[in-house]
């Protein structure tokens, strides 16, 4: 391996992405790759600030178009403070989401033209893109299900059953046509998912050594 | 007058703009025009949470893409529930700064491309265009000196003197090929100033009778 790793993990709520980090995490470490975890949206103080604002109900209705710029001013300040630094000191990143996120829920739950995503990602990613890309793939009502196991639904967790159609319709057509996104097959028992990954992940490490 | 009419006044800090608006809602009073004051960053819950962000320093250095995105963030939050609204109910907008904004402090002063700046507005603001800019031009070190007899210098008061020169500079270029920017020289005295305002005014409402 020459260059530090940026490895996201994506899916809708409930895809169990958590899970999947903690998956991810144990096999670095077991490899000795010395990584750091990020989130988004969030990750540094003022984006952890944009989290909070873009997750909350302010009796406010919130435009879609200042939900997207709030994804990307989050995702701005994580790669500028922390994402870059890290790969520039040859630390690895584990993501739990990334652009992907905004493709699929922005452009595919809210609609919001592709060209509009493209400009954006054109001037907060600057051609950085993840190396690896898991996109757990579930059912949204599956999904749905099991984060409300979590507590209470946040104001994107409560959005229509439709909303999260049109999210995973994205996600899988953006899988299809970049190889460096590998779909998981998330509805399986928690076993056959943990095994799919570290295949996954096997497969990674051999293609970059 | 048929349609109701969208007022901003733009200038470097300490140009005069609170100065000028109240001598704006004064004329605008006499003139029984039902009008709304808003300012930019801000006029909504989550674009003054957004203001508070911008103006802060927070021990993280803001990217100037993320400042970028968090100004058209507020912009987007404040045009969608409060401005469009009240021009479509007929009721005037007076405004403390706008898009022009954007254009000379993160275009001029931070450098950033103007094809950026282009593509973001074009997301945000979807034609929409002030009827009349009053543009207040003042020396920056004049407008800041005014500017420290308020208090303490914000984040972005806090700018080398550079900064500024170069946002007054677009500021002045971007004035002069549109004309609905009507330039005043704002380091005139007060009474000057006052009068310049009150004629770019009438001249304004008589071009719309
Ligand atoms: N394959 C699976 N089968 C059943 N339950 C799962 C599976 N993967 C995760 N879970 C459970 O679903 C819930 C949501 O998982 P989590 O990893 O938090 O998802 P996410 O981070 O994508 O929202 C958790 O309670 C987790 O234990
Ligand atoms: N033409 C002027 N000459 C001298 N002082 C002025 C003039 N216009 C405004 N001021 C003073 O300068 C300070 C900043 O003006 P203000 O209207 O708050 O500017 P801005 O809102 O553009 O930052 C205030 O104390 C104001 O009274
Ligand atoms: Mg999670
Ligand atoms: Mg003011």
């Amino acid at each position: 391996m020459t260059a530090a790793k940026f490895i996201v993990i994506e899916g809708l709520e409930g895809a169990g992405k958590s899970t999947a980090i903690a998956i991810c995490q144990q096999f670095l470490e077991q490899h000795k790759v010395d990584f750091i975890n990020v989130r988004e949206p969030g990750g540094t103080p003022i984006a952890e600030a944009l989290r909070t604002i873009v997750k909350d109900n302010h009796g406010e209705q919130i435009a879609s178009e200042t939900e997207l710029l709030l994804m990307y001013a989050a995702r701005s300040q994580l790669l500028h403070n922390v994402i870059r630094p890290a790969l520039a000191k040859g630390q690895w990143v584990l993501g739990d989401r990334h652009n992907l996120s905004s493709q699929a829920y922005q452009g595919g739950g809210r609609e919001i033209a592709a060209t509009t995503l493209d400009s954006l990602a054109n001037i907060v990613l600057k051609g950085l893109k993840p190396d690896l890309t898991i996109y757990l793939d579930i059912e949204p009502a599956v999904g749905l299900a099991r984060a409300k196991g979590r507590g209470e639904l946040d104001r994107i967790e409560q959005q229509a059953l439709s909303f999260f159609e049109r999210t995973r319709a994205r996600y899988l057509e953006l899988a299809e046509y970049d190889n460096t996104i590998k779909t998981v097959n998330a509805g399986q028992s928690m076993e056959v998912v943990h095994q799919d990954i570290i295949t996954v992940l096997e497969q990674f490490m051999k293609s970059n050594n």
